[in-house]
């Protein structure tokens, strides 16, 4: 196992519980041995689903299976199975029969519909998924479900993960308080062999099923999807989100929910790249002025990416060449003349060369830091985009070359 | 300095005199010292100029330059100055005006036209090029140019290369024989701080200006446009071939000599990926049977490029869940169940699933290999792409991130 992350949060939050969402977690030796790696998610009914999910052409048959139910209006209530060691992916026809086995069981235990059961696999892909060993288990987490678990359901979905990630908030509508509660698992957008980001975020808000999924969706673009520890997606991407309306308050058209859903999911996401493999540094990289916002994300995910910039980080190597080779290499619009560069307040270069007050001693001291900013003006239009990422070490090629799977 | 890489040739070519082309090498001192960093090429009044160049948006002044003059129709001659050391990318309007100085002194020492002269610079970005040191060495290097200085060129624009590189071809025309050798330079995308391949060729066969540009232009699309070490672009890249006639033999439309130049490209291609920076093992991917040929580039470049598989393959570990994971990323069409991936021969999985065949032992013992070929079958069309890379491993941290620029 590698020492917790250099990078993780002092200390684990507060979770509250959130009214109308229970927990529980088991031991069922999917892949490892004494420790947990399931948790079922008990949603009462009236609570609303939305979901986002990988856009690999070769996602698992859990995800497909959760994206064919997500979108139906229901009030029955739903659950959430997630096993840790075995992804289910590429496992041909027998992945579909292990999620419809999963969802036949849950439904059998707790007289939900199948249609209403939602499964995660993540881990070693290409591996039949031994599903008996999870609907063995079923009768013991149902009688075990509690609303204070979900810290329990953290730790039993992480795979190489060396911290378990959780974040909340807590606002108030008319003097209610509404709650959410986050937990996410993701070491890299994939460990030895073990793959997968995934999210589960709970609220007892109340509000339509088309406009939680319209926030989330427009909230996973500017969070989980700008991060990238490795440039590689997983199979097995999941963001589940469900609002059970316990609380009784309406957030539709809410601006501070939305603030707080965002900061949520925002911690989430860093809390993943922060747990990136091997990283060292964390780094937030924006780009301003691009000519369109997809141009400035481009450019963003290119800085982010560059395998030069990655090892230029690791080494605290203020190599600002490297940024100006990948702004190039990106394909979207750039001017050499027009680019200017900063590391936080530094400005590095700026007018197609190295800036005149810049000196290579301030750059080498901001690189010491364990937090970086990157800032790239294109100078060339209104398009903006900030991406978070790590640096590329030798812990990343230990983590994923010197163990055999 | 980085040992020999291990997967160097055995030895270097045999290089022939190409009639009509001319080198020299001398110390300048741009930023080595005690070893070659400038090269002179001349070529005879009559030779006929072809090239291609990177796309970054940032490319360096010699680049600009020279895709400014490649397209004249001349018989003039022409010159090629190579430096190692500093790539004058990033370098605003003096990286100008270190290319101006460079071509007008070649212009002033050897007679001809500043519009026939050719550079290339690689190295470190963003420093000002020292041209003074070049041009100081111009009358030197013109004193001693000598058909058989060829092989010292290869070494002379050496960066963190750790062989010199080069290739050669012979063919017959109704029995008079036509020569092509060729150098170039390339470890990695770049090197630390140190960009750029370049690659030089040039052969005695007579051809028209426009039917070379579109011999080479269409050779370049099936070798170096198809290497990937880091997926990192440089802003310098630079492929010159110049044709001097003097075999007097015309070689428009002969398919013979189409063939021997594709070898000459290949061979130097494969001879880049080979001094990978840090490679231990030359990977092949092909991809077959794509939705369109662009698709195919898109699924073997997302394969080379891939950090993961690259780690798997540093590792030995035939894990070919990633490139299941790979193929799934890319954005190219792909079906989970028409998806085939061999192993060489070794069939390892098809319709979508783990071949009932394969046995993971044997996938170790072909992942020991040193060459490796990685076989995608899509099964949806008639794209087909070939893609060359290496592995991604701890002397790649280390030559790019370990030791400051």
């Amino acid at each position: 196992m590698p020492p917790r992350s250099p990078l993780a949060p002092a200390e684990f939050p507060a979770l509250p519980v959130i009214g109308g969402a229970r927990f529980a977690i088991a031991e069922a030796g999917v892949r490892y041995k004494g420790r947990p790696d399931v948790m079922l998610a008990m949603l009462d009914p009236g609570s609303v689903m939305a979901g986002v999910f990988t856009r690999s052409a070769t996602r698992s048959a859990n995800v497909l299976d959760c994206q064919a139910k997500i979108a139906a209006d229901s009030s029955e209530g739903a659950a959430i199975v997630v096993n840790s060691g075995n992804s289910n992916a590429f496992t041909g026809r027998a992945g579909e029969g292990s999620v419809e086995a999963i969802c036949e069981a849950v439904a059998e235990q707790t007289g939900l519909p199948a249609s209403r059961v939602f499964t995660s696999s993540t881990g070693v892909i290409g591996e039949r998924l031994p599903h008996d060993r999870i609907t063995a288990k079923l009768e013991e987490l149902t009688g075990k479900l509690d609303g204070a678990s979900l810290p329990d359901a953290a730790r039993a979905i992480m795979t190489t993960d060396t911290f378990p990630k959780a974040a909340t908030a807590q606002i108030e509508v008319d003097g209610k308080p509404v709650k959410i509660a986050g937990i996410a698992k993701g070491s890299g957008m994939i460990a030895p062999d073990m793959a997968t980001m995934l999210v589960y975020i709970f609220t007892d808000a109340k509000i339509g099923r088309a406009e939680l999924q319209a926030m989330v969706s427009e909230l996973n673009a500017k969070t989980f999807n700008n991060i990238t520890v490795d440039s590689d997606t997983s199979t097995s991407d999941t963001l589940l989100m469900a609002a059970t309306g316990a609380s009784g308050v309406d957030v539709a058209w809410n601006a501070e929910f939305t603030q707080a859903l965002y900061g949520v999911m925002l911690d989430l996401a860093h809390q993943v790249v922060r747990d990136g493999e091997g990283a060292t540094k964390f780094v937030t990289v924006h780009v301003n002025h691009a000519a369109s916002e997809a141009d400035a994300r481009t450019h963003a995910l290119s800085i982010a990416n560059s395998p030069l910039v990655k090892t230029a980080l690791a080494g605290e190597d203020p190599n600002w060449g490297r940024i100006v080779m990948a702004v190039g290499k990106s394909g979207a619009a750039a001017d050499r003349d027009a680019l200017s560069i900063s590391f936080g307040e530094l400005l590095v270069a700026e007018k197609g060369w190295v800036a005149e007050s810049y000196r290579e001693a301030d750059g080498a001291a901001y690189f010491k830091r364990s937090e970086i900013e990157i800032i790239v003006d294109i100078g060339l239009g209104q398009g903006h985009a900030t991406v978070w990422t790590c640096d590329l070490t030798h812990g990343y090629i230990q983590i994923n070359a010197d163990y055999r799977s």
